[in-house]
């Protein structure tokens, strides 16, 4: 279960410096600097600082950009609003205009013999050969289109805002309509692909395409719901130890201790409260989380607190020597959701972690844990139960959710689904998978920003991705160092930290997903460790058979 | 006296806009729309909207350099100062590129016989006639000097900010000298001028020379210093029941409740903590404040809170109009400071202002005050004192600070003072002009920032200009509406603003300091009304002789 956003602004950042562009053939523009291809050592040295030069700007662009956003989510007063829209337009403008510079794919064509001749896995090939990746396809999009996006998603998520409380559905109809149609036209630019969704899949998960997510989730799936069933027949557990009154001041020490204990690091990073929690990242030394602090549920901030920080610690832990180029950050939406569910979900909801931690609360909070034991506690924070909302969603039946929405988008973009029959379309496939419908649009069709604020197809997938790996890395990381167990359960938590920066941080994006699963875990990604994580932690939990 | 920074934020920055380029000659560069001279409407419209799309696009970039500088200040964790200054120093760099583009002199060519036929206080022609004056100045400079100035600066102000906790003037020795060189390289783009100095002036309080502020500053010294004499013989005030124990947040609802009431608008700003007390503007719907807190002396964060405040009303009473362009801000640094000083001094210090927020002030500290009378305290709040530290200094010893530096400045400027005689230059100057003398440093010339962290020359005579002219506005409302002390002593401050908004705010940078003032008060700048309020408010308080 998570309670929060998925480090968009992480995401939206990148996709902006991937997927922004115009077609190559257009691109042509005055340069006032003209690249050849460099000639010996000293025109490669040359060529590589004018590249380096150039992607730094663009990522400075960026993530001056990101302070604006996080300043709109956290402390900007509401006159500031429409000229800070304007503001942020501007600077993703100018960093668009820089990642498709004609002179950018020049330099890239000079620099590529050289990227060759030198070991795929060292920082000059990799920077090469990713920001060449990044520059082809951020050249694919007309300048126009990218403008009538941006355009319509904002008109459409101020929409949403006022349509999801109204329930009104019918008033974002038309915006999801046309947005539908943003998106293939979108995928069009990256034509031929076999199903639509993968170019969008592609943008956040690297190396996927719709098969392999669908074939994925099939085996997945398959596994996923007997144990749901079986966990959903018991009664369910009691969680109302974490419902009270808990001071917000007193919440925020806490969470503060634990996430410096799990090793975020607030010498460049910091934490505030806004609306919805995010990760955010302005350069390799400062790279900051947010969260929502609920006085009445001691697991809203806390779980979305770790969460965040997970997605922190991939950010901070990677190479010095990577920042301000295209290397400098995650590599993919799954990846990074696997550590932000590593440690939210496979860490902190551990029991292990609790044994340490639950003491602490405990004086944190003495009256609502003051009858409360240790075990009664694991159970409230890890209660299954069939749900309606996928942020309020346990990690059981989360997956779930992914699935639905993921089909979904797929219906309404290959055409087989219409906008309109989408309300009724959501109440009979929750029904079927999960026994529950939504009474309405709120807490159905129209939950999630991602349809009504982005593109539609790619933004999903990536949660379920994240589980699956959360579990794979984490095994790889036991399998190194068995002893990570009894070090989380006295608090300490530097030897699996260390493990995750040596075999995913560090690399930045060097390496596509699945050549970074392979080198840390020595496997392709796979559902197995997942699997047996949830078997072993619930059927415990719940004395599930083992057949299951 | 003012204990705080002084807008330098809003200043620096219209300073970028307006100083900051290169010569005409070296600027030609392809533009891909080349601009005619407009013929007829249609042409002079689509013209003005170009120049005004052109204008905004550099406000903005401004503006989010003032977001990167205003997070720099209150919450970026220490991780972050290295990229956050070459991310800062992109957006300058940005703007500068616009603002000396050939293509907007061409613009500003082409609608120049348009503007002359408007009436010359009319929005558009006062835009393109402040337009053509900032391009003008932007053009002078070479960008190589702008870069090897903003990057010694950026090296002096570090250098600075060890060097003055360690006493240690020799350190900064190389570095001022260099300033010193740089300054006069700086005046040497603008010539040809009469005193190295007025270039300088001219960049923070158009229309004054050298020479104007100088028979500004003697006229006043003649007054000032039997004044000063005359209080610093009496026994001094006892402001004992400033110092205690304040609690943080309380102060802080004071003090907010306080700014709200004079009508700084919440709803376009904030107020946050920081180390220097500073104003600055993201937009015409967001111009921040902050403060800093001491909870030993409750006067600090009260009247630097006030002071700023006076900035930001300045800020957010331009006329919606203006917004987003070169007429969108405070006209001049002595004008901007003359609003800072009304509000903090001439209101907050007087005593109508006491008889309403007195008992607001004793509820919310109660033990501090319960034996102290208002007019003990009115006495504590206005103590006059001879002292070392220009921003601690009392609002009648303070302008003598201030013509000791004007004055020093010149001398190093002329070379009539070499910077290693500094000290000994400051030691002697501060002794004849108020009888004291600092023991180090620290304490002495290299208190301030200004000569540390930016060109030197310009940046200290509007601290006086605006004592004069706080008092010159608030006579001139005061003619108009007799009653506003009545209201003040009510605790209403409505006309008053209502007045400052109409007279002076709302025309941002329509007119020069000098029209603005004669349109205001019906009469040039003159320091009759700063004399008549001292020796009014001083002569009661201190029962100075009437032939002072």
């Amino acid at each position: 279960m998570t309670k929060t956003a998925k480090a968009k602004s992480i995401r939206r950042q990148r996709r902006k410096t991937k997927t922004v562009g115009r077609p190559v053939k257009r691109m042509v523009k005055a340069s006032d600097k003209p690249v050849k291809r460099p000639r010996g050592r000293q025109s490669t040295v040359a060529a590589l600082a004018e590249l380096k030069r150039r992607l730094l700007e663009i990522s400075d662009l960026n993530f001056a950009g990101a302070v604006l956003s996080w300043d709109q989510a956290t402390y900007m007063p509401p006159g500031g609003a429409a000229a800070r829209g304007r503001q942020g337009a501007l600077l993703s403008k100018l960093a668009h205009e820089r990642s498709t510079d004609a002179a950018l794919g020049r330099l890239l064509d000079a620099l590529e013999p050289h990227g060759e001749e030198l070991p795929y896995d060292c920082d000059e090939a990799s920077l090469i050969r990713v920001a060449r990746r990044d520059f082809e396809k951020a050249i694919r999009l007309p300048s126009d289109y990218v403008e009538r996006a941006s355009a319509h998603s904002s008109a459409s998520f101020t929409a949403w805002t006022k349509a999801r409380p109204a329930n009104d559905f019918a008033a974002m109809r038309p915006f999801l309509e046309k947005n539908v149609d943003l998106s293939r036209e979108y995928a069009g630019y990256f034509a031929p692909y076999r199903r639509v969704t993968d170019p969008m899949i592609d943008d956040y998960d690297a190396g996927m395409t719709t098969a392999s997510v669908q074939e994925l989730f099939t085996a997945l799936r398959r596994e996923l719901v007997p144990i749901v069933g079986a966990i959903c027949d018991q009664p369910a557990a009691d969680d109302d130890c974490l419902r009270g009154i808990f001071a917000e001041a007193r919440q925020l020490d806490f969470n503060v201790a634990v996430v410096k204990r799990l090793g975020y690091d607030f010498e460049r990073g910091r934490i505030d409260k806004t609306h919805h929690p995010f990760c955010t990242k302005f350069s390799a030394g400062d790279v900051r989380i947010t969260t929502r602090v609920n006085a009445a549920d001691i697991g809203e901030a806390l779980f979305s607190t770790v969460h965040e920080s997970g997605h922190a610690m991939y950010e901070q832990g990677v190479a010095a020597a990577l920042a301000g180029t295209p290397l400098g950050s995650g590599t993919s939406a799954g990846v990074h959701e696997s550590q932000s569910r590593l440690w939210e979900n496979v860490v902190a909801r551990g029991r292990g972690f609790w044994q340490h931690f639950y003491p602490q609360l405990r004086s944190s909070f003495p009256e609502p844990f003051r009858n409360v034991p240790l075990d009664a506690f694991y159970r409230a924070i890890n209660k299954v139960q069939r749900s309606l909302i996928r942020t309020d969603a346990d990690e059981v039946t989360y997956n779930l959710h992914v699935m639905m929405r993921f089909d979904l988008e797929l219906d309404l973009l290959e055409g087989r689904l219409a906008v309109k029959d989408l309300p009724e379309a959501w109440r009979a496939r929750i029904a079927a998978d999960l026994g529950i419908a939504p009474d309405d649009d709120r807490d159905g069709c129209l939950q999630d920003v991602h349809w009504f604020s982005g593109g539609i197809g790619g933004a999903f997938q990536g949660y379920t991705i994240g589980n699956i790996l959360s579990a794979q890395f984490y095994a790889a990381a036991i399998k190194a160092h068995p002893e990570i167990p009894h070090e989380i359960a006295r608090g300490e938590f530097d030897t699996l930290h260390r493990w995750l920066v040596s075999h995913v941080y560090r690399h930045g994006r060097k390496f596509e997903p699945n050549e970074l699963i392979a080198r840390a875990t020595g496997a392709p990604m796979t559902i197995g460790p997942y699997l047996e994580y949830l078997r072993g932690k619930y059927g415990e939990l719940y004395r599930l058979p083992a057949t299951l």
